[in-house]
């Protein structure tokens, strides 16, 4: 299962709104579809939306018809900064672009048809690394795991959110085929309900037991002591393991701590975001208010009540027992760990 | 706004599953109807609930044709047991079942149609006692909040949980009553909604400013600063203080400890369970699933997914700061001032 597929000029994304009830399949042809599809949340997940925005600059450089490099450029770098306007908190986006744009003037001496294969290119080794990646990540993390161990996951950190196996989900598919014999619970995540929609129903496919809760359950089942340990997926990592992340990863995080149960967070590391000291830096996204007021056309609440709705939350470095990456598990002091991970790439 | 009223051998309850979108009035006239009404949650919330089931037992004992006492208290004794079996964790349910058959046998030699007066008349002065120890919770729990404090809540402590008022709202309209400007954060509540479709509604209803948030987002505004304080209801508080509410209310207690944000309960002594010594000690229900993968027939989880719907948590006696009662404020250690408190009843 991946959300994404490129060919011929089109990009294909499942509707990710519509799952599971429906399973609708966009064709998008030009950059700005692409770049309205990842605002939408059609596809959603900081490394799917990474490789959709890499996908989305590859159809939009194919529209560029120029002899002239300074145009060409001019408008590579047009469409990068439409892509990156999209969504603020996930880096693994501004990183994609960053890294296709840079492979663009890498080439800058060869011909425009050329730097657009080169372009494409780069793209779909961002998307073939990315599913290597995250199987590297369950490797590295299947070692956390202990068997009969019952694993409680917040939003969709799967198949999903990347180009296939999924980050967090990647550790507990690994657990799963490894004979471990695990459990999963899923936060059904609101107000988008990734895990009740998105989670539990990959889970499902692929045969590994799940319960669905709601967000506000997974204290009472820690408490009880029903969960062995956390994992969650990361939309940024600042340099010091500060964690940005779906809303709700925060409070599961203080959760965990207080009641002595591991919290991992398994992401790669192009969801580390080097150019910032803590999580403090990071903008955290203000959704639409409709996403907590109404479910489809139901309205949950009075007509004209004030409404937040953060999209995320940052969880501070101290409640994180480790960060599995593919280039290893990160432990704390993580300002250390993440600095030697650095020099090493 | 008051969610039951009595009169003439019908007990007329606001369809609480409906509202705000709808405002719908039962009207009960079996106590059949009312246990009925009171596992099904048309009325909910522990004062309520307790009130909605001594005006059960009324109608149930108006419908006793015997002039054989034995067989009236047979009946009242079934009538008591059909009441007692709809909710398992809300204290006020046996507290009031309990009072109103003990007023029956104080009264049993009366003829049987003084002691079916005797009933009304307890159900009545419950009734009225209700709304006048919320408002002493009201005065009481004032002197805790600070000008311009913004107070978070969860699920629906008001009104509509009572017989007006409320006990967690309660203390909060009495804040806005002295003019201190507060303002609110209202938990939606999952999974039944009641934080986005009853507090939400009841604040706005008296212009007090309220901001609706999914439960998830509560840690994110603590950790921001942006909460003063917490208060909520309760269904059921052990002999040591640990209480039973709503489900994520434990949750929201570890936040606010981490946070360093005081955490109060507030509730009329009836939610006191005396002959319990520890939270351990209670029953927490759990409820049908499709409340959890359901908003009214919208599917919102893949068919047949596992799933699990505590309608409940206990928040360990160490997580609260104060207990609001109508006899005044309780403290820390809790085993001594519940002690107290029993002592001078």
């Amino acid at each position: 299962m991946r959300p994404l597929y490129y060919e011929d000029g089109v990009l294909k994304l499942i509707d990710q709104t519509k799952l599971p009830a429906n399973t609708v399949w966009h064709e998008l042809k030009s950059y700005e579809q692409v770049a309205k599809a990842i605002k939408d949340m059609i596809v959603r997940g900081a490394p799917a939306i990474g490789v959709s925005a890499a996908y989305g600059i590859v159809i939009g450089v194919n529209g560029i018809v120029t002899d002239d490099k300074d145009v060409f450029f001019k408008e590579l770098n047009n469409i990068a900064d439409v892509m990156k306007n999209t969504r603020p908190t996930a880096v693994n986006l501004f990183w994609a672009v960053d890294r296709i744009v840079e492979k663009a003037y890498q080439n800058k001496d060869k011909s425009i048809d050329e730097i657009k294969k080169e372009v494409l290119r780069e793209a779909q080794i961002m998307d073939q690394e990315d599913v290597e990646n995250n199987r590297k990540i369950g490797e590295f993390g299947n070692s956390l795991i202990k068997p009969k161990d019952t694993i409680l996951t917040h939003c969709n950190a799967g198949s999903l959110a990347t180009c296939g196996y999924g980050t967090a989900l990647s550790v507990i598919r690994a657990a799963h085929e490894a004979g471990k014999e695990i459990n999963v619970f899923a936060n059904e995540t609101r107000p988008y309900l990734q895990g009740a929609r998105l989670t539990a129903y990959e889970l499902m496919q692929d045969g590994i037991p799940v319960t669905l809760i709601c967000d506000n359950m997974a204290g009472y089942f820690m408490h009880k002591g029903e969960i062995n340990c956390c994992i969650v997926g990361a939309d940024r990592i600042a340099s010091n393991g500060d964690t940005a992340n779906k809303i709700g990863t925060y409070t599961i995080a203080v959760l965990a701590m207080e009641n002595n149960i591991p919290f991992y967070v398994a992401a790669p590391v192009s969801t580390i975001d080097f150019g910032i000291a803590t999580g403090d830096e990071i903008i955290i996204e203000e959704r639409n208010h409709k996403e907590v007021t109404h479910i489809r056309e139901i309205q949950l609440a009075p007509e004209g009540v004030n409404v937040k709705n953060p999209a995320f939350d940052v969880t501070p470095n101290h409640y994180i027992t480790a960060i599995i990456t593919e280039m290893g598990i990160l432990y704390p002091p993580f300002s250390e760990s993440i600095k030697s991970l650095k020099e090493s790439l």
